[in-house]
C-alpha cells in the first residue's frame, strides 16, 4: 500500500462517512447505505435532483444543485446541510448578479461544480448561451452568487476548475462538445490569467478502447481535482455505447501536479458503474456521474457525491490511498 | 380556484375515484393506490395492455384496449368493467364490419380513442394502411363494431375526435407522422361534413423549447378534449429527447371552444411524468401516455387512464377546475 | 404497335415539336435539341427556374413556374409563350387572392402542377405550411389566382388533379412526406366533393426493388395524368440511392380509368435520366424531375417539361402510343 | 399433441429442473424461480456474467460463460457446477492454445456456444479480429482449451455448430453482421469438411414483419440445434426496435434434418420476453438472450440458459414436445 | 447610392480588376473572366489549391494557400505573385518555427487566411489537434512563419483575424465545429489581450430559415473583415442542404465598428453561388467559399479570392459601396 | 529505378498504349487520351458500362463488363475486342450455367473480375443473395459460363483471385461488408483448396487516417494481383468522404509473394483520382474504379481498365517498374 497523502487539504472531521461493508472488493469505493440521500422531489418543483456540487461551509457543508424542475428545465439552486446527508436546497433557482451589465444571458444551466480558490467559492456549470459552453461564476457566502464571462465558446461541457493556480493561472478543465448530445468527448486542459481570457488548451485524455470499455463513448471530469503527493487525482465519468443504449460509469486518474494534461495513471476498471435500481432506471436509465467529492485532510477520506440515473443523488465513499493505489495497479 | 365548469358532460357518480394523498403536491393529478390497474397478461394472448379508451356505458363502463399479443401483433380488443378498476377484455381482437366493401384492409391497429357523439360511439385508431393512419370506425353496443374509411392520409398517429361537432362538422386532432417512429410531432386541427372527406386543416400546437422540455421533441393529442366554460379541455402527451433515450410524459392545454386551433393556455410543467417503476421499466422504458379520460360531470372529478411502459396501464385522479387552474397559472 | 388514342383531349396543333433523332432508341421519348429551354437567370431575381407547368392557353401557352430567387426562396411565378419554348415569366412571385380569410399563410411555395377542369386552370404545389404540404388555387386568365384550402395535411408532396371528376369528386395524386427530406415515397390517390375535404384515400405505387432501382427509393406523381383510351398515362419520378447520392429519373405508368388506384402497367426502365451536364451538374446533381406535358390530341404528340438539376429546365418529345407501348411491353 | 422425441442425446436425469407453476400458461417456457441462477459478481472482477453456454460434463455440468470484467473487458471463462444451478466459475479468462502458430490473435471474446461432436467439446465464440468474427475452439477436459482457425471471416456474430455431421461436413449456423451495432440480421447455414474452410452458405431466416414484431428488427441462432424426430429444434433470439430502444426476445424454429436452411415451421410468438425486473434493467436494458440447452433423452426436458439484461443468467424450463407443437401450432 | 469608404486602408492600384461584364446584374460582385486563376495541379505534389489568403505585399502580392497533395494530406504553402492573378506557389508546405518549445504539433492544416495588424501577417487556419481547431502564427516576410498558441479549442473552424485591435484587443471571429463535418454552424466573436489567452465570446450571427436558404443549414466568417463607414464588411460563406447534398454560397454582412457581434445588415441573396462548371464540378461539388479579399482604399475595389468546388481558386470583382448598398437594402 | 520484372505473365504485344504525355507527373500511370473507351450505352439497353473486367483471350481480348440497364438493373455481360479499345459487348447479360442444381439464384450482378488460373478463366463479381456476396464462376472460351457456389457469406464485395495458387490453394481477396452501401471497408485474404469451402481468412488493410486520406473511409481490391520479382502489384480503390460525398481514388500496394496477408509497401498518393468531366460527372459523382489490368510480361507496359462516374469506362497506362518505384518511394 502507498502512502498516498492528500495535500493543501484542511481536516474535515464531519465528512460524512462509514466503513465499507464487508464482502467482495473489486473497487476502493463503495456506496452509502442510504443511498439515494437527495430524493427527487425535495425541493418546491423539483423533478429531480442529481449533479450536486458539494463542499464544507461553516460549521457543515453548502453546495449547488441541478434541480431539473416538472417543466423539465434546467438550473441551478444552492443548498446546506449540517451533515452532508441531509438537505435543505432552495426552491428557486440561484439568482446571479451579473459582474458586467453586458455579461450575456444564460438560457439553462446544469452540471454545477463548486471549488474553492484563495478567498471564494468558484461555481462552474454548463451554461445555456446558443449551445451549451462553460459558465462561471462565485460565491463568498451561498447567499450573493456573482455571474462572470463564460469560461469557453460553445459547445462545450464537463468544466472544472483546478483548486489553486498552475504556472500563476487559474486551470480549468473541460470536454469540447457539439450542440446536441455528442457522440464524443475527450478532456482537455486550459489556462487564464484573469478568469476571462482563456489559452495553452492542451489534450489530456481521449476515450479508451476495448480494453476499457466503459469509457470506449466520451469522457468529461467530474469533481475538482485532489491534490494529492502522488498527483492531481480525478475522478471521471465514461461512457459506454451498449447495442440498446448508454452506460454512465466512473472512474479516477492521476495527473501530473506541473503539467495537468501529463497522465501518470488512468484506471482500467470503473470505480462505479450503475448497478443499483435506482441507478439504473430513471429519467436517464444507466448513469453514475459524480459531481463532487469531499477530502479529510486528516484521514483521506474521500465521499463523492454522484447523480443517479439523472434523477437523485448518490453518496460512494473511499480513501485516497486505496484509490489512488488502485488506480495505478489498475492503470490503462 | 376558478370555477371551471365542465359543459355538456352527465354526471357519472361511480367515477373510480380516491381522494388526493397527502404530501407534496405540484400537479394537480395523482396516481391511483392500486396501479396499474390492468396487468399486461389479462388475456389470453397478450403481452402488454397499455393505451386504452374508456368511455361510461350503460350501468358500468366499456373500453378499447391496445392489446399486442405474445407475436408482439398489435390490436384493439373491446372490454367491459362496472367499476372502471377491474376489467374483463376480450381474448379476441375487435373484428369489424366495413361498411363498405371496398374499404382497404388494416395491417394492424393501435392506440385507440373512443368518443360518443350523438348517438354512436365513434373508435379511432393507428391504423396500419401501408404505413400508420387514422383509422375509424363506431359501435353502438361494444358488440358489433363497424369500420370506416380511414380519416387521413398515412403517415399519421394521435387521431382523436372531439365529442361533439363544430361549425357543423365532425372535429378531428392528429399527429402527421412518418413512416418510421417519428423524430417530429405538431398537433394538428381537421373537420369533415361526414367523417369521409377531411380538410380546413389548422395547425394547433407544435413542441416547446428548453422551458418545456418534457414536450420538446414531439407532442400529440391524447383522450378526447373535454368541454369545459373555460375552452376545450385538452390532455397530450409529451416526449423529451434525454442523452439516453425518450421520456413520454403528459400535460393538458385549453384550446379555444369555437376556433380549437388557437391555444389559450398550455401546461409549462407536465401533470405526469415516468417516475413509478412499472411506468421506467417494461417494454417501452418511461412512458406515461393518456388515452382516456372519465369525467363526471357534477363534481368535476377525472379519472385519466394512461399506458405505463407501453406494458400495463395506470390511472390518474384529478378535478377539473384544478387541473384548469394549473395550467393557467403555469402557462407556456 | 398499339392504337392508343388521347380521349377528352383538344388539338394542339402548335405543340413544341422535333422528330426524333436517329440513332438508338430504347425510350420512346426523346431530348429537344434546344435544351434547357429555360435558362436559370431568365427573370429579375431568379437563382433557377426549372419545375415548371405549362398548358395551352389562348393563341399560345401559359404556365407557373418554380423560381427560387437569389436567397434560395421557393415560390411560383406565371408566365406566357408563344411557341412553348421561349418563354416570359414574371419577374414577381404569383400575389395569390384568399378565397378566405382565415386561409393560412404559405411559408414558401414549390414545384407547381397546373391542371384545367371544368372552366378554370388549377394550380397545385408544395405549400409551406408547419412543413410542406398540398396548396392548391385556381386562375381564369394567369392574371388574377386565387388561393383555396389546402388539399391536405402537411407532411405532403408532389400533388396532381386529375383532369376531370372521377365518380363525381375531385381526384388528386400526393405523395405523403415527413417534414425534412424524405427518404421514402408512394403514391395516394384522393377524392373531393368540393376540393375541401378530401378522404377515400387509396395506395397507388409504392417503390420498387432492384429489378427496377431507378425508382427504388422514392416515387412522386409528375404532371396531371393524361386520359387514354388504354387507361390514365401518368408520368412519375423515380429516385436511385446510389453509394455517392440520389438520382431523380422519371418512367411512366398506366392506371385504371375509373379506379385509378389500379396500376395496369408500370415502366421497369426509365424514360430520361439525368445523363446531359445540365441535368448531372447544377443546384442539385443527377435530377430529371417533370412536371407539366403538353399532348395534341390529334397527333398523340406529348411535349414533356422536366427540372435539370434543380437549375434549368428541359423538354422531352414523344408520342403517346409510343409510350403506351413501351410501358405495356417493359412492365413491372 | 405430438409425440416429439429426441434423437441421439443420452439420458440426462440431473437436468435442473422444477415443475410449470400454476397459472397462465401461452409460452411452453417457464422460469426456474430462483432466478437469477448466476450473479453478475460471482467472479473476481465480473462485471456480469450472462451469455452462458453449458453442457453435461462428468457427474455434473460445464461451461463456458461470458464475464465481463469492470473494465467491461470481454472475455469467456470456464466453470463447473454439479446440479446446473450453483456454479463455480473460473476467475481468470479461458487461455487458449493455438492450434497452429501463425493464427491470429483475438481482440476480445464474447457470447459463447459449446456443442459435443463426436470426442471433443467445441466452444464457438464471437471473436474480435478486426471486428467482430466467429472464433473456434475445442477442449476434451474444460482444462486446457485449444483454438483453431476462425470459421468465418468479419464480420458475423452468433454462431452455432449442429451437433453432428451433415452430409458429411461439420455445419454452422451464423448471423452475418456489420463493424458496428449491426441494424439487421438474418440466419445463414454453412458447411466445412475440416472445420478449416468453410462454404455452401445457404440462407435460413429472415427477420419478420409485424406479425412477429419482436423478431423484426434481426435474429440470431441460440444454443446449438437440437435433434427431434421432427426437424431441428433451434432457439433463437429477435429483437424489435420499440419507439424507445431494442426488446430481445426468444423464440424457436424447427429446421430439416437433412436440408437445415428449410425452415419448417418457426414460432410466431415468443417464448421468453424480458419481463421481470432482472431482465428489464441492468448494462443493457430488456435482454433475455438464449446461449445453452440442457436435454434429456429420456425425458424430453429441456433446461434453457438464457443472459438477462447483459448482466445476469436466467433459466427457463420446458418440455420438447411442447416446444415442438407450440411452435406448429403457431408458426409465421 | 451609399457612399460608403474604406477605412483604414491603403491605396492598392495594382489590384486585379476587370470591369463588370454587360448584362444581367442581380449581385454587385462578378466573375474574372480567366477563372479559374489557379489551377488544382500548380505546385509539384498538389492534387487542389483553393482555399487561398492572399494579401498586397512589397511590391505584388503575397499569400498562403490551402493546397491538398495527392496524399489528399491538407497543407498550407506559402505563394507570392506580381499582378494578383498568376502566381508562383511553394511547393513544400510553410514550415513553422514554434515560437514556444511546448506548443503542439499540427496534424493539418487547411483553409488559412491572413490579416496584417501592426507590425505583421498574421495566419489563421484550421489546426488539426485532437480535431479541428484555430492555429494562429505570423510572418513578417512570407519567408519565416512563426507558429503561436492555438486561438481556441477544438473543435472550431473558419478563424478570422480583425484587421485592428477592438476595445484594446485582438479580436476574432470564429465558427464552433464538431469532431466531423459538423451540420450547423454559427459565427462567434472573441477577444484577447495577447493573442494567447481569449475570452469575451459573444454570438454574432446563425443560419437563417427559408427566407435565405443558401445560408440555412450552417455559416462561417470568410476573409478579415473590412472596415468602412458604414461597418465591417464581412464575407461570409453558407450552406444550404439540399435534397441531394450540400451547396456553399456567399454573401455578406456588416457589423458593428464598435460591437461587431451586432449585426447591422445581412445579405438576404447571395453574392455568388456554384454555377460555373469549376464551381458545380470537382472533389466537392458545388462549393464557391472565400477566404481572402484584396480591397483598394482609393477606389473602393474589392477582389475575392474564393475556393472553387474545393479544387482550384476563383476570384470575384466589386467595389465596396455597392457591395454595402446591397446587404443593406437586401437585409434579412 | 529498380528493376522490377513480372512474374510468369506472358507477352501481350498487342496491348493498348500510348506513351506517356509530355508534362507534369506526379503518378505513374497516366489517362489513355481516348477516354472513355467505352460509352454508356453501347449495348442494347445499357444506361452504363463501367467496372469491367479484362483479359487477354485468342488474338485479341475478351471480359465481363458490368452493364446497368435502363431499369437500373445490375448485371454482366461477356464482351470481345481485337484492340483492347473498340469493344463488342453482348446485349445480354450472361446465362451462367449451374454447376449444381442447388445452387442458389442470384438476385443482382455487378462489379465483376476475371482471372485465368490454370486452364481457365475465373469471374468473380458482387453477387446478390439476400445482400451482397462473392459469386464465382469459370468460363473455358466466354461463350459458355458456369457458376459456382458463392465464395463467402454476404455481405462481401469486391472479391478478386490470385492468378495461382498459394500454398496449394486458391487465394483470394475480399472485402467484408454491410447489407447496405457500407461505411467501412478492409481488405482481407483468404484461402480454399477447392473453390468451395474457404478459410484461414486473414486481414491485409485497413483504411488509412489523414495522412492519406483517398483512402481514409474504405478501401477495396481492384483487378487481380500481379505477380512481380518485388511481391503482388495489387491496384485498389480507397474513399474520401468529403464534406459533400464520397470520392473514389485509386492506388496500390505491393503485397508478400508467399504471405499476401503482409504488407511490402502501399501508395500514400493515389495514382488515379476523379478529375475529368466524364470521372466526376455521371450516374455517380467522383469515381474512378479499376477492376481488370492488362500485362505485357516482355515490357511491363500496364493497361489499366476502371470505371469512371459509374457510367463509362476509362483506361489508364504505366509501366511496372514505374509503379512499384513509386509505390516503394511513397508508401504509407
Amino acid at each position: 500500500m502507498s502512502n498516498t497523502i492528500l495535500k493543501n487539504i484542511p481536516s474535515l472531521p464531519n465528512i460524512p462517512w462509514e466503513d465499507r461493508p464487508a464482502g467482495k472488493q473489486n473497487s476502493p469505493l463503495w456506496r452509502y447505505s442510504g443511498n439515494p440521500i437527495i430524493p427527487r422531489d425535495l425541493t418546491r418543483d423539483s423533478n429531480s435532483i442529481f449533479n450536486s456540487a458539494v463542499v464544507p461551509f461553516e460549521e457543515g457543508f453548502a453546495g449547488v444543485f441541478r434541480c431539473d424542475d416538472t417543466s423539465r428545465r434546467m438550473n441551478i439552486h444552492a443548498g446546506k446541510s449540517t451533515d452532508g446527508i441531509n438537505w435543505i436546497i432552495d426552491d428557486d433557482p440561484i439568482d446571479f448578479i451579473k459582474t458586467a451589465p453586458e455579461l450575456p444571458d444564460s438560457e439553462y444551466k446544469y452540471d454545477p461544480r463548486v471549488v474553492f480558490i484563495e478567498d471564494r467559492y468558484y461555481i462552474i456549470w454548463c451554461n445555456g448561451y446558443f449551445g451549451p459552453c462553460i459558465g462561471l461564476g462565485y460565491t463568498f457566502d451561498f447567499k450573493k452568487f456573482y455571474q462572470m464571462e463564460n469560461a469557453l465558446m460553445p459547445y462545450n461541457r464537463n468544466g472544472v476548475l483546478f483548486p489553486r493556480k498552475i504556472h500563476g493561472n487559474y486551470a480549468l478543465l473541460s470536454r469540447p462538445s457539439d450542440s446536441g448530445h455528442t457522440p464524443f468527448g475527450d478532456i482537455v486542459y486550459s489556462e487564464s490569467p484573469d478568469m476571462i481570457y482563456w489559452g495553452k488548451h492542451r489534450h489530456v485524455m481521449q476515450p479508451a478502447g476495448t480494453e476499457s470499455a466503459w469509457q470506449s463513448k466520451k469522457i468529461g471530469a467530474g469533481p475538482a481535482p485532489i491534490e494529492t503527493t502522488e498527483g492531481w487525482l480525478l475522478f471521471y465519468h465514461g461512457v459506454l455505447n451498449s447495442c440498446n443504449g448508454f452506460v454512465y460509469s466512473f472512474g479516477a486518474a492521476l495527473l501530473d501536479l506541473d503539467k495537468p494534461w501529463q497522465v501518470i495513471a488512468r484506471s482500467r476498471p470503473y470505480l462505479i458503474s450503475p448497478q443499483e435500481i435506482y441507478e439504473c432506471a430513471g429519467d436517464v436509465p444507466n448513469v453514475t456521474f459524480p459531481c463532487a467529492v469531499l477530502t479529510d485532510g486528516d484521514t483521506g477520506r474521500l465521499a463523492v457525491y454522484y447523480g443517479c440515473a439523472d434523477t437523485v443523488t448518490g453518496l460512494a465513499l473511499g480513501k485516497v490511498d486505496e484509490v489512488v493505489d488502485f488506480i495505478r495497479k489498475n492503470s490503462l
